[in-house]
């Protein structure tokens, strides 16, 4: 579980919160949802300009990489237990040590260059697959807006943030194979029609239905229940849930 | 390509060398050959010590994650092109630290126990696959044996060493889907069992041959010579070679 820590303490004197972290070292979260359809970004934005990141928080002294990043997503959606995977190191030189000093002297009139935080930052990224239904996004002292975007048409990241999603869809992609995946992004019984879009989102791509359900009822950990889903203007589907979760929810 | 920072620069005053690096982090590298029907992995002893680690380093300060893994792995190999794949970040609170420490005490009659190495350090995973016949595995003023052991069979590690081992492992078997996988770990022309013993030491378990050679030559990627191999006892099996490369041979 992640620690208690309350997560707006970012204020006062730069060189004194930054104490507080792990230097040069950061965790972003790529915060996957399922709305409508379309697989959706959570994404964040610089107070009063038109700068948009990924939700992300540095990493306490006492804290692990996984506490970190659980607590960015306790902040950022409400929610406390988040599926949430480990994908890759980000570290290259200059992905973001200039874009990030010209943003804090926005807010700070004089920023010290030599802090850590203007220098290289190597980010452990993470993606989360949550319940669109029960995020709460929420901005905080560092954003004026923290809001769901569909991952195909969000606003362009800054620093190598766009790069961090890519590479996590594709970390998405190989997960999908495995039985229950994607199960975190759906309400606790769903359509197969709804399972075969959020794995067409995922993929990119369109898939035939009935190679679709064979596939997913052949290798298991989903069974179709006793109801129906009803009120839609096409015959009842069959509601189904899964019995595997293979994305650690729990923690 | 890695840049040309000589490697044995770790003597004389500790915080003097400790400065060269980006604190709190280091790359730990998990190298993978082939020999004798079997897959190795390259391990280091500490000096005087029965104390094994995995062969890694600091990232200097300019140097990228994968410049830092490549220098190990050209130190420690002599090998420059090397198939080298990022896979986890570990950063569990006290996962080498106060152990770290006794070591460093072996070698230095005082350390100061406030220098970043022996707080917090969080080490970015990289496996790499060599090819076994090209390698020279080299010690250095921190080491007093370099070598090769069976994956199943080498001397317990320390920190979490033997855990990263593990995941390195995990994420081998993955990428074991991909055609061509496993190229690094093969010279040149191959024959058909010696590929096949390549995936079932990954694996860990016996493949059947006749399922194994077809769905090598299905999924294309490989591709049979006019040559056989002569010599054997049995009867000459052909030469096959990869005609892709997914291990990204050619860094």
């Amino acid at each position: 579980m992640p620690r208690g820590r309350p997560r707006v303490l970012l204020d006062g004197p730069i060189d004194k919160w930054l104490d507080q972290f792990l230097p040069h070292l950061s965790v972003d979260c790529v915060v996957f949802g399922f709305h409508g359809g379309d697989l959706k970004l959570l994404v964040v934005k610089w107070p009063g300009l038109d700068v948009w990141t990924l939700p992300g928080g540095y990493v306490g002294l006492e804290q692990s990489l996984e506490e970190a990043a659980h607590q960015v997503l306790r902040f950022r959606t409400g929610l406390r237990h988040v599926h949430l995977r480990q994908f890759q190191a980000f570290g290259r030189l200059g992905r973001k040590e200039a874009f990030g000093r010209k943003l804090f002297l926005t807010r700070y009139s004089d920023v010290d260059p030599d802090l850590w935080v203007f220098k290289r930052v190597v980010s452990i990224g993470y993606y989360a697959l949550v319940d669109f239904q029960k995020a709460r996004p929420t901005t905080d002292p560092w954003s004026d807006s923290c809001a769901w975007y569909p991952v195909d048409a969000h606003p362009p990241l800054a620093y190598d943030h766009d790069g961090i999603v890519g590479c996590a869809r594709e970390a998405l992609r190989a997960a999908l194979d495995v039985p229950g995946a994607g199960a975190s992004l759906l309400p606790e019984r769903f359509t197969m029609p709804e399972l075969q879009r959020v794995h067409e989102a995922i993929l990119g791509r369109p898939l035939d239905r009935r190679n679709f359900q064979k596939r997913m009822l052949d290798r298991g950990g989903v069974e179709r229940l006793a109801e129906r889903r009803r009120g839609g203007a096409h015959r009842a589907p069959f509601l189904y849930r899964f019995t595997v979760s293979p994305d650690g929810v729990g923690f």
